[in-house]
């Protein structure tokens, strides 16, 4: 029976999720990012500290033990943060800082299922962290990587918004908001109310004057997808020096991914993000799929001057994540995405009668061995028959053995073309060697 | 801190444990089977009456639910296979059979932790089933595709043991053994108890007479690594047409295997595995590792005529998983296996100045878009302290930007070779492309 909130998907669903995270790796690995898995437990006392307060955590029992002991006292990671900053004290000694990572891994959290919010998930994080120093560029780095590693994806259009924390902090120190963390929850709020609610709760909650509230308001409003929000943020006449540290690097990070950027992937100075959490303190991302706002955010990340602290020791670090499972999983459901075919075969080779089995094995391996995945006939029906079970699993290609060598022929069974065939050099075209994700009745489809 | 039963690995070791699931992966998928993978949880009750008894099933609570619903009678998969068995019924309409599929993913049991025994584990499972029927050729096929998967890895020497259960049961008709399958479970003791020790409790347990016990131990005391044991088996004089059958298809799962056979990787007839599970009937399989014998067995499976049953449809399947992390942790722990790196960098490109960092991003981006993981030095320091910042990640290569778009260099830093080098063709030894699994100090070590 399923169970709401953990979703499994069929073998061709699966294989486009394989295509999505390979390629994630491959980009990642490309960039010189290492993998590394965490356990998927943590003391529940770091988890409960760890974050964001209001999230629901699976706590572990052991069955058999009895009652005392059997509380474990570990819970379920809920995001991959927590752990990393975990594994990163724990392993500082054996760590080379700047430490690159990526980390693709599922998470839980015992929440109410909503569509894209699930119970169980997997997440694609990559994170750069420093010994006491992280220098800026890495923020346009890991903005560069994830971005290299989305445009590729053959997904609804994507859209990465930027922004600082230090631009909303000079603008307020600027505009002398009495109350700036009030504020900064309040803008935060600009996503589910209006700019007039927002302006009135300014007021109320934040304590400002009409005046200051329509400030803010004008700032949040700017949203430019090059460098221009620059002289508009001038043009409001706020000045601060740290507003300008936060300009200067937003910029630099808006202008290290113009090179990313394409009909499917904008990348976009928005500064209305705040992302409430107290931890980010400089560049901060959020990531939406166009046609999929009711999701929210896909992605997020940012900047924290201590993702870790040991001692006199901190950790700075800049990291992104992607949900995998938030971004896919409502595309599988919607049957706008889907894998090409549900096996890896590329190839079924028919099977004369059950004595030529041998034969057709001999000629898998040889296939096989040129990097073309195969299957033997699960029997030898008759030939239509077989075409049939190809034709079921999405298999291209049934391969006829003519059984002593030579004259062997290949049938594509899409268009019914058969020809002669040469096991030792015959090659399916590069689209067919293996599954690839297809997107459907998209509206905006493109290729990928 | 870390957790006792929840191992986990430094970049360079999990690098390793990747590169060999990928490999794993590429062996299945050039086979023709199917990624699924399946939630980690399952309703506690199937997870109970699935399988073996004695596991201990850590159970999931909702941390913040009050105590009535906080229980969520959901508990933590042990293995691979109950999970796989629930998804066949519940898509079996829209899976094809026969279905082939491979899963690697992590199972838990709360048992004491052990050396190779953890509480969080990865495990690599290959399985075919059918719907109704499943010709007998999958079972050379399963065994055929595992042990094509792990002799190209560089680990110990392992072997593979198979046997028949209705070898043992046919010769235990032949015999006129009383109990059968008293006698199948004292016969799955020899592995910890004497000889001696079994026929007396073949006896007094399984309520043979002295010379019925002895012809057992003659059967279980054969073993070959070709089908020699046939005629071994029939020197016994021990006539039953399941017997036949049982030597028939244990001959054809040795015979198919020839080809898979080195110095490395052995695959034996051994006709004391018994597996004592019930659902076994007919070909069984032990996988152990040379020198690692108290790990016991790190792989395992067999065919069972019912893997699932859903009314008047039944499930045969046939299956081995294979033990990832029982495997690669005792050999991770004692330094015999490891990644040959830290990062999957190939190369990093140096920095003359911070101002040239946009020219050492491009030749990255060129190496990167011909396959080559580069990364760009963190800082712009000496040459000499940027060499030993690749040194330490064990970065084979470093790239000196002329900057003027030619008279680039490139320096093995291993050799301390420095050469001139084109970023559009250069390209390093395929040796060096990607991190490799290193093994160190095995006394029988071999190329992989």
């Amino acid at each position: 029976m399923p169970l709401s909130g953990f979703p499994e998907l069929l073998p061709a669903q699966r294989g486009a999720e394989l295509a999505v995270i390979d390629h994630l790796r491959s980009v990642f690995e490309l960039h010189g990012f290492a993998s590394i898995e965490t356990r998927v437990v943590e003391p529940l006392d770091q988890l409960v500290k760890g974050g964001e307060i209001d999230k629901e955590i699976y706590v572990l029992r052991r069955l058999q033990a009895d009652d005392e002991a059997s509380d474990s006292g570990l819970g379920m990671h809920y995001d991959l943060t927590v752990p990393f900053a975990r594994y990163v004290l724990e392993n500082a000694g054996k760590l080379e800082f700047p430490f690159r990572r990526y980390q693709i891994q599922k998470a839980w959290r015992g929440e109410r299922p909503q569509e894209g919010r699930f119970r169980e998930f997997t997440q694609a994080d990559i994170d750069v962290v420093g010994k006491d120093v992280l220098p800026f560029h890495y923020d346009v780095e890991v903005a560069r990587v994830m971005a290299a590693a989305l445009v590729a994806l053959p997904l609804p259009p994507l859209s990465m918004q930027v922004n600082n924390r230090k631009i909303i902090e000079g603008f307020l120190r600027g505009i002398g908001a009495p109350d700036r963390s009030a504020a900064m929850r309040v803008i935060d709020k600009l996503d589910k109310v209006s700019a007039t609610a927002v302006a009135a709760l300014l007021v109320s909650e934040a304590g400002m004057d009409e005046a200051q509230a329509h400030r803010c308001l004008e700032l949040a409003a700017i949203r430019t997808s090059d460098t221009s929000f620059v002289d508009k943020v001038h043009a409001l006449g706020v000045e601060h020096e740290l507003l300008d540290a936060g300009l200067d690097e937003l910029a630099a990070v808006i202008g290290g991914c113009a090179a990313s950027m394409s009909e499917g992937f904008r990348v976009e100075a928005n500064l209305r993000i705040a992302r409430g959490l107290d931890y980010y303190t400089g560049t901060v991302f959020e990531i939406f799929m166009t046609g999929y706002e009711f999701l929210k955010s896909v992605g997020a990340g940012g900047r924290y001057d201590a993702l870790a602290r040991d001692g006199a020791t901190t950790y700075p670090g800049v990291g992104i994540s992607f949900g995998v499972s938030r971004t896919l999983v409502p595309l599988f459901q919607r049957g706008s995405l889907t894998g090409s075919r549900a096996v890896p075969s590329a190839v079924l080779v028919a099977l004369a009668d059950e004595q030529s089995r041998p034969a057709s094995d001999a000629v898998a391996e040889q296939l096989r061995a040129r990097g073309i995945a195969t299957e033997v006939a699960a029997e030898p029906q008759k030939y239509g028959r077989q075409i049939r079970y190809a034709d079921r699993r999405g298999i291209p290609f049934v391969w006829f053995p003519a059984g002593d060598g030579s004259g062997d022929e290949v049938k594509d069974i899409r268009s019914g073309d058969q020809v002669p065939a040469d096991v030792a050099s015959w090659q399916p075209p590069a689209a067919d060697l293996r599954p690839r994700v297809v997107s459907a009745a998209l509206p905006e489809e493109q290729d990928p």
